[in-house]
């Protein structure tokens, strides 16, 4: 399988990478506007052809799927452009800018019969395989919360803010483990530097009475990548800085046992030992490159396809307009 | 300086603990509903009246000051005997169940010349004073942001929510910290067990585009207490589970520093050393009672009087109101 | 059970109160030859006999059993003359601070049919109690190593070394869990301030290829409690720092495979799941006593008798010899 | 300059990486005995010779030095050699496998003008320049006791044991941290596996009661890697598996303040800041390289030179004595 990837900046290396040493599939091609990006992957692979015209790939006969890994307000001409010729089309996350972009690539692939793959690569990581394993087999009982905190210093984009930047990967990954429909959305924060947030929290409403809440902050002074998830049986900590024990499973909880009328709830709380489990060691990007090579090999909708980029562009939609309102509840 | 206790439960011993030791205080009274709650006060303090009669305590003419130590409903009734009988009053937090009951304490306190204390204990520590002097003193510079994750397993209000248990230590804290009128609130959560909101974040907006979050839970296998405050030249991580080294401030920070047009911002990012300084070693409990009895004395009003109150209370009805549209900006 | 109490520093007081709130025994009286230690003694708690003079204690008829709390270097003396007066000892570790004085003082227990218990609290731990259990149901596997590190900034000890002020813990677990006689000794170390070892290191030799390292530090600028035990099936790391999850194990190891001749060793590295048991929530030294008074009045001799004393003590009178030398195996 | 590296197994291709991207080096040949390490070799770099021939690449006219980076038996005849043919060396650590070895290459070089640096890459860290500023600045003040665990699971080495693999970084980071010469060492350990001590300990004497220890485990659950170095003025703690703060100065310390008689010795503690450094973000070994290369194109004699690898070596020869008798102070 022959691929050509438009965009060879900060990501684009790693999905060359992995997609040159995969069996079954190669780089043909790799597009970027900077001379100093082309130069850099001309060095690295002097057998591909590198231009800054990324219609040459996207048009190019002998590639059959496109890597779009160029800034998300490229995403939906690029990827369209890439159906429209006949290619499968891996997308980086966030899908598209808007909810109309993403249904409109999504038809388009349906009516071509083409694959599209959005870069959810956390869903290919060990530790949220093992999770959503867990929760898949009732470890955890029903949920009752999943509270994410990504922050770190850096303030990478110029085009987006905070949430979209770093809040698709906790709202892929979350809709990846709860598996249900939001019903609304919430968000706050707040830009000090060039008028986009760097700050920015998001309140999630599920069915049921499941809520789901992601801090992230390009301010922080220290770097902190951690999940707690609630459940009526056990909750779990995932702390993706961990070199070892990533995901630590506790078999605590809290039950109401006896309810004698409206004043006299009995609490009971349960404590019992931790477990962590040992993890898949794979690099995900290799994991989802590959499964998307075998998905199109076979003609196989992949989990983490447009729809489910849709999804997350949706969420971050709603994020933006309750922003834009200090916070409001935006249904979804 | 003679006090009579209202309440014997989880915090009121520590109260009376402190009192006693104290050089120039001494508990007088104690009640207690609770049976079992006055044996163990009687055991412990055999000199001491011990009662089931509030208002006997209240009423009692050797008694210069009232702390009142019992659950929030009851503070309004209680603070307001203890005026009316001519007591300084100590009061738990959170001050009053409603705005409007706290402004009628506070008058009721001018008129009759009576000092109110509200035990937000944690301006007393060593971390938040060190905090403050460092704010003061423009360490951090102009402030972006204060952020708050206080969460544990344990459920142990029986009448009020997560927010009103747990936030009223953080939005003492960020009052005391940013010395700002907040301007809005935003408040999200979900109850899971008894009809109370036992997960919830809430969001304050400031002036000058300063955010503060707080994040609550009363669901979590893990104890967190950890704060994160940015500003524009230095940013600071306070950790109140860590044995030492519960401060530790960054010399990290980001900046605009040159600004051609809107599409060329050029963020340059500062990074130096972190700096732990040591704290004071000392109970919080005892320096606020030692500065209660000080600020009686004298005819001193203390920082954390009524007013500190009321602005915390009033953050917290802002937020059930924003709770129960499941987050909107509710107005200050 | 009636208990007379000889010493009232830093230990002391615990031991009393523990000692006042254990069902079925009290505390009759207290000696101390500081005038602010009897003082404190006396305030809390007015119905008790404070004394100057130990043998007044010892000798007095209404007394059953004598609890030792002084320095190390009366012991002997103390312990000799409580088992003389037909009172069961309760002594401080270490036993004695030598190995003859602690055989004379089993044997003169023996001959008096008086229990004597060494207060080796460490082994009453929930941390210990479930250490001991994991090797005894063979979860470990056979022992390879044990390590332990316990240092921090402390001088409190005048006239021993760091080694018989913080190695007895060690000394005294190790005995209980390995459970298997040493064969010999070598410590080293060095004092720099006045003229006792604040440094120290202690390896200790057992059969079958055991080995036992204890690494005690005065000058340490941080607090260290860690503890590292190999086995043939499992691993474990116990950090008594941790609030919670004291006790990690680790399901991990190593084997030798297949062995064609001797440059051809296959190693196998097994990798699997940690594991962290939830520990009885109890106070060591309460359980402790509790068990002396049982043992006592039952006529049962403690695991943590005088034999048990008398092993640390032997293992520590081998690296005091052992460390004149700068380090020289000492056998047992 | 131009490289022959004789080894391409685990840490060969960090050397020929390095030397490839050094401006004014690059590799020439590349000899290893196994057929899959030379074709990884070869498809990384097309344009180098590899070969399975040592002798190939020691004789070549065009090659300026030999990276050395085979197992520690073969270090001896290796740098021989290709010194003999007038190649400068880059050898790894440890320097050889027997003192004598060291000398006689150490003359070798002196008479034919040549220079040998040994890989002592750990003093090219950011965190070992900072801590060898702070000690010579007299930040610390005179120093106490050096005192290292570098212990994980693993066991790589067949032929020499957990000393040799392990210990040679603290010993180089000792000496250069340290600047003098060491009285004695004693050593104990004990192997479980495969005949080579698996687990060991090192006591170094050094004058002036400064003492220096070494815990060096491979059958670790796991990983640590920290040292502590105590200093009359100030403490640190280094460990290097933190991503940031990796070197932390204490502010405490402990001095006798008066001294009335042997009785009467007052230690005062002294407890203050914590403080950690930002620290050079560089990789080690490719400044060690490029030192490498100044120095031999300037003819300087590197700090990390024969006689260097030479005292690390003396230091293991004396452990293993030490360790043959089960510890025993053996000289230097």
């Amino acid at each position: 399988m022959n691929f050509g990837v438009i965009g060879y900046g900060y990501w684009g290396p790693n999905i060359v990478r992995n997609l040159m040493t995969l069996e079954g599939s190669q780089v043909c091609a790799i597009a970027d506007l900077s001379p100093t990006a082309r130069a850099r992957a001309q060095k690295a692979y002097p057998g591909v052809t590198v231009t800054p015209n990324a219609a040459e790939v996207i048009t190019s006969p002998e590639i059959d799927a496109i890597a779009v890994i160029s800034p998300v307000w490229t995403h939906y001409e690029l990827a369209k452009a890439a159906l429209e010729n006949g290619k499968h089309v891996f997308v980086e996350k966030p899908f598209t800018s808007t909810a109309a972009q993403g249904e409109e690539l999504i038809n388009l692939a349906l009516r071509k019969n083409l694959k599209i793959m959005v870069d959810h690569t956390f869903l290919f990581t060990g530790a949220v395989r093992r999770i959503a394993q867990l929760i898949d087999q009732g470890e955890l009982g029903s949920l009752y919360y999943y509270d994410s905190t990504r922050v770190n210093l850096g303030l990478f984009q110029h085009d987006i803010n905070v949430l979209w930047d770093l809040a698709p990967h906790d709202l892929s990954i979350m809709d990846y483990l709860i598996k249900a429909n939001p019903e609304g959305v919430v968000a706050t924060g707040e830009g000090h530097l060039n008028g986009h947030e760097d700050v920015a929290y998001m309140t999630i409403y599920f069915p049921d009475r499941v809520i789901a809440h992601i801090n992230v902050n390009w301010l922080s002074p220290v770097k902190v990548r951690t999940t707690l998830i609630g459940g009526e049986k056990r909750m779990l900590v995932w702390n993706d800085l961990e070199a070892d024990e990533k995901v630590k499973i506790y078999d605590k909880g809290v039950q109401i046992t006896n309810q004698e009328g409206v004043y006299k709830l009995l609490v009971n709380y349960r404590s019992g030992d931790m477990w962590s489990p040992q993890l898949e060691q794979v690099e995900a990007l290799q994991q989802e490159l590959s499964y998307f090579v075998d998905c199109v090999s076979a003609g196989k909708e992949p989990f983490n396809n447009g729809p489910a980029g849709l999804r997350v562009v949706k969420m971050l939609e709603a994020a933006s307009q309750s922003l834009s309102k200090k916070g409001s509840l935006v249904y979804l």
